[in-house]
């Protein structure tokens, strides 16, 4: 059998001794572990941001991968650490809601991780990182017996993540994150852009109050300097300039308010 | 058997091919390795920086790690590479106090790196992290055999890590490090905070000039832009802005000094 | 036999899903690769500092590394994906340019990869990273059968290095590359430099218009804050501060002018 894979999800930065401590804890307890950073430069304490990395993500990865997402504003006080089977996959988080879109993508059993006994020992009451989720991991990656960790929960938390809405005039939508490369990726999926736009029409979008009125099928076919709309890699509308940031030409930043106009 | 784990610190940043050479060079020897960064954004040349992400993380991983570090400001000249063997772990670094908190905490033996056979050629001046340091961890990790390596020594560098002073009337520290959360490392322990503070009481510290009144179990329970004063996870006390951050808060950045009032 | 090993060097940076989500992909299909990244702060659409990237470090991999780059401003257009097989180790990447040094070095194959039942499906037109290059990655890593992704061509995209020229009077160059100590690397190597002035003897260099006189083996041997040339780990005439930045010290980035006086 395949070595298990642990991925790591985290608003730790990679300029301290934290995300590799975690590893070390890990492999202390399983040292077969396969573990693959996906992203530790989370906004601090964002759990949308973290929610949506690990989203765009998670499914690439072989069934039975274990996802551990540590974006814990409330460490150390009375939420809950938690352990969730999804269709294929595993994930351990604290319950904050962070895992809000797997929840609304697959069938979830909740479990209120409490076997204590699998925990380092003492637990900081500020890096459950270490001490409760990267334990849970490397436990749960040699015997794969969810029950094991604690009994199912159905009180779990979650957050409704934030659509675009339409009134038949107008999408309305914000933007969600803004990549390396300057690129705004909208809260607008396929299913609100007309047809007629999705294949090459114009569109009428204002990003931030500025207009956007190609779309295409990549940022590659705009001219230089354009800001051009498609359909990201993740099923966003996103809006890109090529070979510029299309965040610094058009003045937005996340939570930016972008319109479409469908008249 | 487990494969053979190397963890690498360096101050080399993860914009180029520096940290990438090295692990090619391990692997050609070792290509059962398994490599696991512990941070590469060690503040460039420096020794405290290094030595503190490495002190904080190597006891978690499994005996028989060995541990690479290269922060190394003397490359070139006549300073030595090392190889120590600790209680459990070994290490291999250059031989400029960069692992003195190794040294204060356990029993270390450590020996000259003079076995040239096993280094590139030729060796670059100045990348000894690929031509010297990495080679020497390849094939440790193949047989574990010190011995091969080089002598023993005893006149290997060390510094003392800077530590907090009482008078019996204040505690006068320094902030060691800042972490990506803006939260502000001391070299405060809980030896030097009385009792009836560690148990929750009310702290009469001056960070940078500017009091923090609150100690807590954790940064999560203090109001929304409240500095707070807790015990960190690596042992000392650290302050935290809860969802803020405490450097920006207090405006102290490393070497900031820190009074602890006893009275 | 040892585990496949597979190298990614890109310009997503490290703060989203991206790298994660190719390494998802990888692992789907090739549960035993080993995944290690060499560089993703590559400079965003900059080819040739994608290609330095690689250059550096591939060398150093063993033998049959599949080595894995997307710097790819024309993804989606009809650049082409292709496999190139070198004298030691396979390179997979958009056919825009990027693998010019390698084939400046070494005998290549080129196969434009067409096999598309090894790609994703649905294709993204915006993340050919995940959906075409990190899948044949992992198929490739699996058999090794180049033939089995499509056909050699010899109309693939190159450029050449930007090469430092001398009249005879003196050797003009520039900076390639910035790294994260603030040195600074030229185009200028060893075959351009006096042999009096590789053993030590002083140097008559203009960076940014700015004099450097001094040349040694090593920037540590400098006095702190003195500009020094010396041979870098990859072939290149450098410059830097002991325990400084050369590019703030001396107002140099990256295409700043190099003038090494002969006379």
């Amino acid at each position: 059998m395949a070595d298990p894979i642990i991925t790591l999800t985290t608003d730790f930065g990679t300029s301290d001794h934290l995300v590799g401590s975690m590893k070390g804890v890990i492999l202390n307890i399983n040292p077969a572990a396969k573990i693959v950073d996906i992203n530790h430069s989370v906004v601090p304490y964002d759990l949308l941001d973290g929610a949506l990395s690990l989203a765009n993500a998670y499914s690439y990865f072989p069934t039975r991968t274990i996802h551990l997402i540590v974006v814990d504003p409330g460490v150390g006080t009375s939420r809950r650490p938690i352990l969730v089977s999804g269709e294929k996959h595993f994930f351990i988080a604290p319950d904050n809601g962070v895992l809000s879109p797997i929840y609304e993508r697959e069938p979830c059993t909740v479990r209120h991780i409490t076997a204590e006994h699998y925990f380092l020992n003492p637990i900081s009451p500020t890096f459950h990182g270490r001490d409760i989720f990267s334990p849970t991991a490397g436990w749960l990656s040699k015997t794969f017996q969810t029950e094991a960790f604690g009994e199912v929960v159905t009180d779990f938390v979650r957050f409704t993540m934030p659509k675009a809405k339409s009134d038949g005039q107008a999408v309305r939508g914000v933007i969600l994150r803004v990549d390396a490369f300057g690129n705004l990726m909208t809260n607008l999926t396929a299913d609100e852009v007309p047809p007629d736009v999705i294949d090459g029409g114009p569109i009428k979008l204002a990003v931030n109050g500025k207009p956007v009125v190609k779309f295409a099928r990549t940022f590659a076919s705009g001219v230089q300097g354009e800001p051009i709309a498609f359909l990201g890699s993740s099923g966003y509308v996103e809006i890109a300039v090529n070979r510029g940031s299309a965040s610094r030409a058009l003045g937005a930043n996340r939570g930016a308010e972008v319109i479409l106009d469908l008249s």
